[in-house]
């Protein structure tokens, strides 16, 4: 039937996912090498010259040494409290690699899920040949445990970190005068670790789940289609094939960075990045195009939702695949050109401050509205051409085409928080302001990329929760959802809205978490003395603990109201009010957090242009400290919670609810709506 | 049949418009004869105690009659102007007689409405007994007239009244330090026009829409079912004499205002006004009763979409009219709940001021997310009531429900521009502080009462949305609309979207139009010599020659947005897609609408918290100046785009869409879905 023999596919998987966790700790020995010592500063002076060109005296290495020490132990405290709830394997290698500032081997997060979601599938392939619910099981309790991980990453981590970096700007830059990430300001650890909780965990952590749960949605389609019914093992690891091709592209494609081209200005960076993008998309497409050859059956059957049957051909699958792959391009490029300074959108938000922070933020905002136009008609191609071609099963291989250049996006992404770390860094350990100047560079392109990350993690999302409902609808044995049923539109209305009822509490909970944090922080600058001369140093650790324990708390409402939503929809209202209530939430939550994502960066953006200076207009706004400047730091704040914490975890809103619902599907409809049985 | 026989109905639909036409002209005539004269106040000082108390003296007086001339004239010109495109009857009307600040006889606009609507379905009755598509084209065509007449009313007024408003702010208040309403300001008098123009005539015609609309789609139901086909006259017109009704009831209920009780103090106003909501409510629901019983067969057939037909009792109405009546109410009570500075939410906003604009903004946004949650409960209930009793037809008649207390809503609405006028008026021609407070108060309270006359505008746009849409996809002969399948769940995405787009184009609309006011203003003060100083007068026609020019160039690319939408995705996608994008477009419209709204009005009422420093809380904040204050000017200037133009503008998107897409229907059903018959 297939081209490759089942053999093979049982070796090539583990092998991929060894090679991609070998190669990730290969990376994380190297840079753990490089240790930040004083003695490094005369052994190795010259080797890395985007930093440490400068000799800044061995003074300012101990203090950096210092600086990176105290980020890590505060660092490992707060992601074992966090680990508790959101599972080491992800969140935690993520961290820890970025806190030594390599992005490559992010990688790893995914590594393990495939590794993992491997070994899951043939420990429950004893069960499969005999019970077909076993497998059913056994794979959405791992999206669903993927999910809930995510939850907890992103809007425990987005807490974190905005609680942390509002509050240590609104007293340090504003109220005291003193630079962004000065070592005096008590709440500057806790912000930096709050990147790398917050931007790394729970972007490794959102991806993971969408990786896991669209695997998962997959899956489950095949299962019922032919792919499950003739028990064509390679053609059900189809998904998995994908994703470890996918491994191999972007190691190859990190060669291409490290190994190729080298980098010689701070202005290469942006582009280089973005190539990276081009060439592991390029080559991804070649890769989906063997594996569909070598592994799939020329044609086969799909069943849409237990009723017409489907004829699908191998090279059907390759085009849904690529449609999801190639929309995930088309999204990252609009985000950078909404985010990135470079262009017009950027630029207009800028020139706004002119007359002060109102226009600004009505302007990012705009952006932000606008912004959204392009990747929804992308995902809208992707959604109508994977689904005519292959159904659902089409959707969840879209899905899987998208994310299969997780790596490199991810990369990308990581590429952000830890450059605004190294920045930090740099300010606090006194380096020059030659250094300081790079890092902000390096920064304003990490936004940018960050933007993209994000863009991903959405439309990844987006197609992810629509693949889940497909096989959730199919478990909950419906045959159609039609809104001009009264029981699915009110479903539809209220899951437009939770979107907003769920940012509503995210972004009052780091509002919350900040202005307990401008207390703390100004109780140290009235009581510590000589605190603002330098002599004594601050209470890092009080900062972190109410950053960690803001986020702990505050993750609950949140989350409680994404757990317990769709049971309590299921169970009161029935399947049809459910999958009204999942494409509702879907359709509204994809826009917010698309939007408020590019809103967000392109106000980080547009303050970090004016700050720059680099074109005449730019000085015409500037320098740091001018009205337009103070109007850009405002905007610049707002967008924080927005891009950091309620706009990436709606992502996570729409896939867990999805999930859940797929995991109670059997459940709810034999006994739920109980509501409307009364009635 | 029915208790009421057909003469009577026949007698009493025009003699209600003809009674509330007469009242409304009266009112007019006893208003627009208190001419603000020199003379009038020695005549009669002490007899309108809110506002002319104090002994200014005849100079303010003079002053004040001027600015009003002022006004009265550049108001008319754009009148004119607005109106070519607008229709003159609703929105000239309301704008003419709210010039003379008498909120009562906007009743107006829609009695006028109710007779045309009566005279063409009496015109068309003869088509009616044999040509069942005449009445269809007819009150279609009269829909789609009300809508288009709104779309221009909405966005252009809206964009005209907050291009004038934060231009004039941003130089004024900001710039050359200068109190609001300063007559020394050139865009003063382009903002004092706005106030009516956009908030008067805007609101007016989009009522006037939804009544037009809502009655539309019931009598395009009602045609098709047995009210139709048995040729019962009578119940035909039920839908208009539940309008009639409505009418006889707020005229009561005016009573109550104006001779019942009497009003002494300031802070009674905003009570009274709540007051008449419930008076008219509850005396509505007795005549929602007397209509049912009167004038309704005891049982009736109606046809679900063509298939199943249902039996509705007389009763069954009652309570969907019913339902859509209360559903209004606690809509108008939650944004009340959420706009007034007499309740925590706004407290809390005008308290995060205290660390500035960034954190008044992040919790000015987190409010208008969560005052989404009541009210979309409140309108599910009662679309899933009158759905579950009366299918579409039952939708619409919820729609006339809520709209029945429009008289009410219309005059509470009105309030808040006419005070804020007043509060204008006051500054301009120089009278003491202590009136100036008083219109302060009246303005803050007007906010609240806008915001809810808001939310009643947005929840009748949202079930009368439903009921076109159900008429769209009878009409279009759909019998199911299935999120399951592509064409429609791409529609439904895309949909969703279309509110972002929309509204991204109105935002950065009023800021491109402030930009240009802000210059002009600049140019003024730095040209016109002796103006600051009060010597010479500025030149305002210049700033209403901006405002008007460019409400009118930047209102057509959303405008054509909204009407050419439904014909490409028609005509290329079909009907299915088009039902997709319609029910996407309603379900993410309406929570960006009622947000942006209640956010907007919170910040308005958190910096007038601040300003007027009733209690302890607020004094901490103040005075005017103080850095509180500053912050909370700031986020007042983002919400005057996001409640007066993009927000309600957004209503209508999802009504115009909706009949436009019905008028088209049969078109679309034969010819449309281009793309997919080439595939």
């Amino acid at each position: 039937m297939t081209i490759l023999p089942f053999l093979w596919t049982e070796i090539l998987i583990p092998v991929a996912a060894l090679i991609g966790i070998g190669f990730a700790l290969i990376q994380w020995y190297i840079v753990s090498c490089i240790s930040v010592s004083p003695a490094r500063a005369s052994e190795s002076g010259g080797d890395d010259y985007l930093l440490e060109d400068g000799p800044d005296g061995a003074d300012a290495m101990i203090k950096c040494a210092e600086i990176q020490k105290a980020i890590s132990v505060a660092f490992t405290t707060v992601a074992f409290i966090l680990g508790v709830v959101t599972s080491v394997l992800s969140g935690y290698l993520g961290m820890k690699i970025a806190t030594y500032a390599n992005a490559h081997t992010t990688l790893e997060a995914r590594k393990d899920g495939l590794l993992v979601l491997y070994i899951a599938i043939n420990l429950f392939k004893i069960y499969y040949k005999t019970e077909r619910e076993g497998l059913f099981e056994a794979i959405t309790g791992y999206g669903l445990g993927g999910s809930s991980v995510a939850l907890f990453g992103r809007v425990g981590g987005g807490i974190y970190t905005k609680a942390a970096d509002v509050g240590a700007d609104l007293v340090g830059k504003v109220e005291r005068n003193i630079p962004e990430d000065d070592p005096r300001n008590p709440a500057v650890i806790a912000d930096n670790v709050g990147d790398n909780v917050g931007d790394i965990a729970g972007m490794g952590s959102d991806l993971f789940g969408s990786f896991a749960e669209s695997s998962c949605a997959a899956l489950v389609v095949a299962s019922i289609s032919s792919f499950g019914t003739s028990h064509d093992f390679t053609a059900m690891c189809f998904p998995l094939l994908i994703s470890s091709m996918g491994i191999v592209v972007c190691l190859i494609t990190t060669l291409f960075a490290t190994d190729f081209y080298e980098i010689k200005e701070v202005n290469q960076i942006e582009p280089a990045l973005k190539r990276q993008l081009i060439i592991s998309t390029a080559l991804m497409t070649l890769g989906i195009l063997l594996v569909c050859l070598l592994t799939l059956p020329s044609s086969f059957t799909i069943y849409n939702l237990g009723s017409t049957p489907k004829v699908v051909k191998w090279w059907h699958l390759f085009f849904c695949v690529a449609v999801g792959l190639w929309a995930g391009l088309i999204i990252g490029y609009t985000t950078e050109y909404f985010t990135s300074n470079a262009y017009s959108p950027v630029q207009d938000v800028a020139d706004s401050c002119r007359t002060g922070a109102a226009t600004n933020i009505i302007f990012g905002l705009a952006l932000g509205y606008k912004s959204v136009i392009i990747p929804i008609f992308a995902i809208a191609v992707a959604i109508y051409v994977s689904f005519a071609l292959a159904v659902f099963y089409g959707i969840a291989v879209a899905a899987l085409g998208m994310l299969s250049t997780i790596a490199t996006g991810l990369a990308i992404d990581a590429y952000g928080p830890i450059s605004d770390n190294a920045g930090g860094i740099a300010e606090m350990a006194g380096m020059s302001h030659h250094i300081r100047e790079r890092t902000d560079a390096l920064d304003a392109a990490g936004n940018t990329t960050a933007a993209i990350g994000k863009g991903f993690a959405i439309g990844s999302a987006a197609l992810v929760s629509l693949a889940l409902f497909g096989a959730y609808v199919s478990r909950a044995s419906l045959t159609s959802v039609d809104v001009l049923s009264a029981k699915v539109f009110i479903g539809l209305i209220v899951g437009a809205m939770l979107p907003y009822w769920f940012s509503a509490m995210t972004m009052k909970s780091v509002g919350k978490a900040a202005l307990s944090m401008v207390e703390e922080v100004r109780r140290q600058f009235n009581t510590i003395p000589g605190l603002m001369e330098g002599i004594n140093n601050p209470d890092y650790a009080t900062c972190v603990k109410i950053s960690t324990d803001a986020s702990i708390k505050e993750m609950i409402p949140p989350g409680a109201l994404v757990m317990v939503t769709p049971l309590v929809v299921g169970i009161l209202f029935g399947v049809e009010t459910l999958a009204g209530l999942l494409a509702g939430a879907l359709v509204s939550g994809v826009q917010i957090a698309i939007s408020a994502s590019n809103t967000g960066g392109a106000w980080d953006n547009a303050k970090k242009y004016i700050e720059a200076g680099a074109s005449e207009h730019a000085r015409s706004l500037g320098p740091k400290g001018s009205d337009a400047h103070k109007a850009a730091v405002i905007g610049d704040t707002v967008g924080d919670p927005l891009k950091d914490t309620s706009g990436p975890s709606l992502n996570i809103l729409i896939k867990l609810m999805a999930v859940e619902s797929l995991v109670f599907a059997p459940f709810f409809a034999a006994h739920g709506g109980l509501l409307f049985k009364i009635g």
